[in-house]
C-alpha cells in the first residue's frame, strides 16, 4: 500500500508497521494501521495508530489524526458492537499520553476496547467533583486566550 | 458561526451547542465544539462534542469525526500538555459508549483530562491478559473477512 508513512527504526510499532514485526492486522488505510491488542482487556481489543512515529498525540499532523476515527468506526461495525441501545453492550475508546496517564510504548495508539460485561475491557476510576464557577470560567477565558494568539 | 450541525431539540449537549444551556466554551469548529467539564476530574478537563446529534461513535459522520482528534490538539497545547518527554505531565484522551462502558450523556463526547499528578484525571483498571496466539489469529482473520466485505 502507498503510504506517507514517517517512521522511527527502533520504535516497535513502527517496526510492526514495516512488517518487520509479526502482528495480527486487522485494516490499514494511507494514513493508519490497526492490529490486535496481544494483551487484550477484552476480546476485539484493537490498537489503531498512525504511520506517523510520533509519541503523543500533539506530535501528529492533521491528517493522520483526522484518519483515526473514522477507521474506528469501521472498526466498531467489524466488531458487532454497533447496537443502538443506551443498555447491553458498549465500547471505548481510549488514547493515552505519559507514563503517568498510562502510555508505554512511545508511538501514539488508540485503544478500541469492546465492553460486552463488566468483567471485561476498560473499568475507569473517574474522581469527579463539583466545579467552583468562578474557577471554570477563570479557566475557560484563559484557554479561549490562548486559542485566539 | 456558519455550521452544518444536525442537532436533537432535547438533548443537553445540544441544547449547549445552540447556546440554549450556558457552558464555558473554549473552542468551536464548523464541526465542532469544546467546553469545560463542569464536574472535571482535572484542572481543565474539556469536552469535545461533535455538532451532530449521535448516541455512539458510530452513529456521527466521518466528516465530524475527522475535525475531533485535530481540535484535540490545539486544546492541548492551549492547556500547556504538550511535554516532550514520557515522563511528567500526561493527559488521556477518552471517549465512551453505553452505559455499561460509563457513558450518561448520550450525544457522543470525548473527555480530554489532564494528568498532572497521580491524584487527579482518569485512573484505569486494565484487566489485560496474556491472549492466545491462535485465539488471536482467528479474531484477526474474522475481522478482515468482515472489513473486505
Ligand atoms: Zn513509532
Ligand atoms: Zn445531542
Amino acid at each position: 500500500m502507498s503510504s506517507p508513512a514517517i517512521l522511527d527504526a527502533s520504535c516497535i510499532f513502527c517496526k510492526i508497521i514495516k512488517g518487520e514485526i509479526p502482528s495480527f492486522k486487522v485494516y490499514e488505510t494511507k494514513y493508519s494501521y490497526s492490529f490486535l491488542d496481544i494483551e487484550p482487556t477484552a476480546e476485539g481489543h484493537i490498537l489503531i495508530i498512525p504511520k506517523y512515529h510520533g509519541a503523543k498525540l500533539h506530535n501528529i499532523p492533521d491528517e493522520y489524526l483526522a484518519d483515526i476515527l473514522p477507521v474506528t468506526k469501521k472498526l466498531v461495525k467489524a466488531l458487532g458492537l454497533e447496537i443502538e441501545s443506551p443498555e447491553g453492550t458498549g465500547y471505548n475508546v481510549l488514547q493515552n499520553n505519559g507514563r503517568i496517564a498510562h502510555q508505554f510504548v512511545d508511538h501514539v495508539h488508540f485503544h478500541l476496547i469492546p465492553k460486552r460485561n463488566a468483567e471485561e475491557g476498560l473499568y475507569e476510576g473517574w474522581p469527579a467533583k463539583k466545579a467552583d464557577m468562578g474557577e471554570l470560567k477563570k479557566i475557560a477565558d484563559d484557554l479561549v486566550k490562548k486559542l485566539d494568539e
